[in-house]
């Protein structure tokens, strides 16, 4: 059958009040980008005429603005999940304008398919080809667009020009059986593909808005002195991992989560003569993996989007011959499969908000309170490593804040699951230690210096017990942020001891 | 060749100061019984000359109190892992005698296997058969012996008489092969079996030792109304579950930890006409397992142990052939495997030590400080389970303390991987819900109703954010207690508001 072309404002007027609406994309790669504008407006418009207008917004991770941006500030949004970076997003959860739902990336579709949110009504998808047969080729990301679109009744797919249709064969595209008829995953080797090059989606659900959209893809802050440090402390205690035989001299695949700090230690390790070129299993692909793959330092890159900058996005597309048998884009419920990730041994590398003495991470609310992003795939990863590295700056706001803390605010990642924090003072090895040896390890290597001594004090307030936490002043640090501008004027004198 | 027969003594002798030890067993089962307590009577003596000897104890989970017990009481241990129920190793523990880590059951073969903890010397393990070729047969625990037994350089048997020899084949022992050669584990429905039924050592590192110790496990204490009524609302919650199509119609396989909330829950559920016969995937199968097995409400189960009274134990002996096609153990790497928990579609209950309002749940740390027993299997099922459910009555020490706090001291599970809090005043489900709402679920449902007051003072004490947490007044409940020997007389109003 013939496909059905519409406008993208004939598209929004298919989503009602309350609907469930899933959107591909994870990041700002892959995300549609005019019709989800198209529904904001539509909204404004019902609002303006007293009439309720919200949706409930389910996605791979983050979106581009034209999502999450153009929803809030529409105030289009009853319920979001799972990870969000938007600006306007992230201060409107935080009024507590609308739910918003934070897990663990790879179950999303999963809970979605057994029915724990209740129905996805429209599925909204970027391709760059559909056919007549209802085979959707996504374009730069994967995320949750194949549960979606089979359990949606309506899919829209915004057809992008820009987008060169021969991306096809980029993806591989698998969706779990649930349990009980669940199989194993067959991938051994990250290269291994399962599965087809499309979604294929059922034709007569199909609506089709044409579009010309570039990316939305910024650039990084460049590497500076810190991050810098923290990269090289990184390489270098792989180097020694891999002379103590505690990793395979032929390396294991690398996960790396978002940002600068990522980018800072993939570029150091590229530069380490001793770490041998690599592979990456990850869900973002950044400008580091694309500039790397490039120069020989990685193999192959698996991921669920190619997060990159505009600029790298056009290089990629016109070096695609290049690409096309180096990398490969996979739904999130298996680019963060936490079986994949035990069963390949992934190295885990993720960025901390705040990282306390006995190795608990906070990666998601500052201060306990204000949710920043969510937790992303950093559980799905961290948990099922081989082993799990934690990166994070000793302090931030010029040295008032330190990122070493008695005890973290919100605990994202556990002491069970941490197994080496590294900052620019050095490398933190909590493998094999209880609470009192990894509170020392950590103190010394990877604290500020200034803050070493506040650090030990607490340790040694003289709490009994195998943890010596101190229930009266373990947020003293934040106290005294809080009620003086830094924490290196915490005075513990003031404090019971618990 | 003959195996070599030694004494318990001359076992003993065979360690020495400083040696990493594994033993075999998962909780008291399949534990080794007569070398450990002779270990320690040789550390004694050594240590009334002077000398110095301790040891680091590698087990499966907890030990009988041959091990923990007798060597913490000589003083015998430098290093203790991964989880332990001993009441002297408890307190010494505490007092920071040696130094414990607690990790995930399913990790610590792997992480032996990696390098992460040194060399394994010894290996002491229980067994019902041993053969000249090295085919040694567990009793009724597997844990992390397989591994133990490959790596280390001196193999101890102890074979137990009083366990018959025809247990041979209840065991499925396959040992994981390392990143980057892991392959699938070949497991899709729970009786499926993929190894040997002995564990596989060479037969020169091998001496026995042989015993005729009985097991040393006591019996439970009986099912209180409390308990009764939480396992009435966990069963009425699945049959709901069910009938709302979240839960398939056959079912799923049910994890359930140790204890008497756990027997309560699986006799209630074997008491509901509306639940159908279901399987057991587990880390402990306890006496009710076995009972509902004969009763026909369970139609398999697999564990990697048979944590039973000795009158069931007894029992399971003399009927055997009626066990053997309907119980396997197996290496608590299969066990309590992330990826097999996820595929199978385990349903995960777990106890609680408390739950705050949020969602997060202490299992380990009494006051964040002094360790209970340790994370077990807990953190493997619930994150990877199809739903994870935990349990807590709603107060403790007879209403003096709320299990459902503002803030946990010590977090094991977090907000992240939590969806459904079970009490006796009924059932909080999480799924979907923004923090607030989590936090009038589980105050609603689940705390006490004198608590509840309190609890939503301190979710309105007006703190802005995505999440209220209140960073000077979060532990006023745990300093109440401790000032007044009662959470109820926690006066908010004393604190800061953060």
């Amino acid at each position: 059958m013939a496909l059905q072309f519409i406008s993208a404002k004939e598209a929004a007027a298919l989503v009602k009040n309350d609907d469930n609406v899933g959107f591909s994309g994870f990041t700002h790669a892959g995300c549609p980008k005019v019709v989800p504008v198209e529904i904001a407006k539509r909204a404004e418009a019902e609002h303006a005429k007293g009439n309720p207008f919200k949706i409930g917004v389910f996605t791979g991770a983050s979106t581009g603005d034209s999502i999450d941006g153009a929803l809030t500030r529409a105030k289009a949004i009853k319920f979001r999940t799972p990870y969000q970076t938007n600006k306007d997003t992230r201060e409107a959860l935080n009024r507590n304008e609308f739910d918003f739902f934070d897990l663990h990336l790879s179950q999303l579709a999963q809970e979605i398919r057994y029915g724990f949110f209740g129905k996805i009504n429209v599925a909204i998808v970027e391709a760059c080809e559909v056919t007549e047969k209802g085979e959707v080729v996504p374009t730069t990301a994967v995320g949750i667009t194949p549960t979606i679109c089979r359990l949606a009744d309506i899919v829209i797919v915004e057809l992008n020009k820009k987008v060169p249709a021969k991306l096809r064969g980029i993806h591989d595209i698998y969706e779990l059986q649930d349990p009980p008829k669940r199989r194993e995953i067959p991938i051994y080797e990250i290269q291994n593909r399962i599965g087809l090059d499309y979604v294929k989606v059922d034709p007569k659900k199909i609506f089709v808005v044409e579009t010309e959209k570039d990316g939305e893809g910024g650039g990084f802050a460049p590497v500076d002195e810190v991050t810098a440090r923290i990269g090289e402390n990184v390489a270098n205690f792989f180097v020694s991992e891999i002379n103590a035989k505690r990793i395979p001299a032929h390396f294991l695949p690398i996960q790396s989560g978002v940002g600068n700090i990522a980018n800072a230690v993939l570029a150091a390790m590229g530069s380490n003569p001793d770490i041998p070129r690599f592979e990456v299993y990850t869900e973002v692909i950044q400008d580091a993996v694309i500039d790397m793959m490039q120069k020989g330092n990685i193999s192959f890159a698996s991921g669920c989007s190619l997060t990159v900058s505009n600029e790298v996005l056009h290089q990629f597309y016109n070096d695609l011959d290049f690409f096309k048998n180096k990398l490969v884009l996979r739904p999130s419920e298996i680019s963060n499969n936490p079986g994949l990730a035990r069963r390949l041994g992934i190295i885990a590398l993720n960025t901390a908000i705040e990282v306390d003495i006995f190795g608990n991470v906070n990666s998601t609310h500052v201060n306990g309170t204000k949710m920043m992003n969510g937790i992303g795939g950093s559980g799905d990863f961290t948990r099922n490593s081989y082993l799990s590295v934690f990166l994070t700056p000793s302090t931030a706001k010029k040295g008032a804040i330190s990122c070493i803390v008695p005890k973290v605010t919100h605990e994202d990642h556990n002491e069970h699951s941490v197994k080496i924090v590294v900052s620019e003072y050095g490398v933190a090895d909590l493998r094999g230690k209880g609470p009192r040896k990894r509170a020392e390890e950590i103190i010394e290597k990877c604290a500020h210096p200034d803050y070493r001594p506040l650090l030990h004090e607490y340790l040694n307030r003289g709490v009994n017990g195998h943890l010596p936490q101190d229930i009266y002043a373990c947020f003293a640090f934040h106290h005294t942020l809080r009620e003086t501008g830094s924490m290196l004027n915490t005075d513990f004198s003031k404090y019971q001891i618990g």
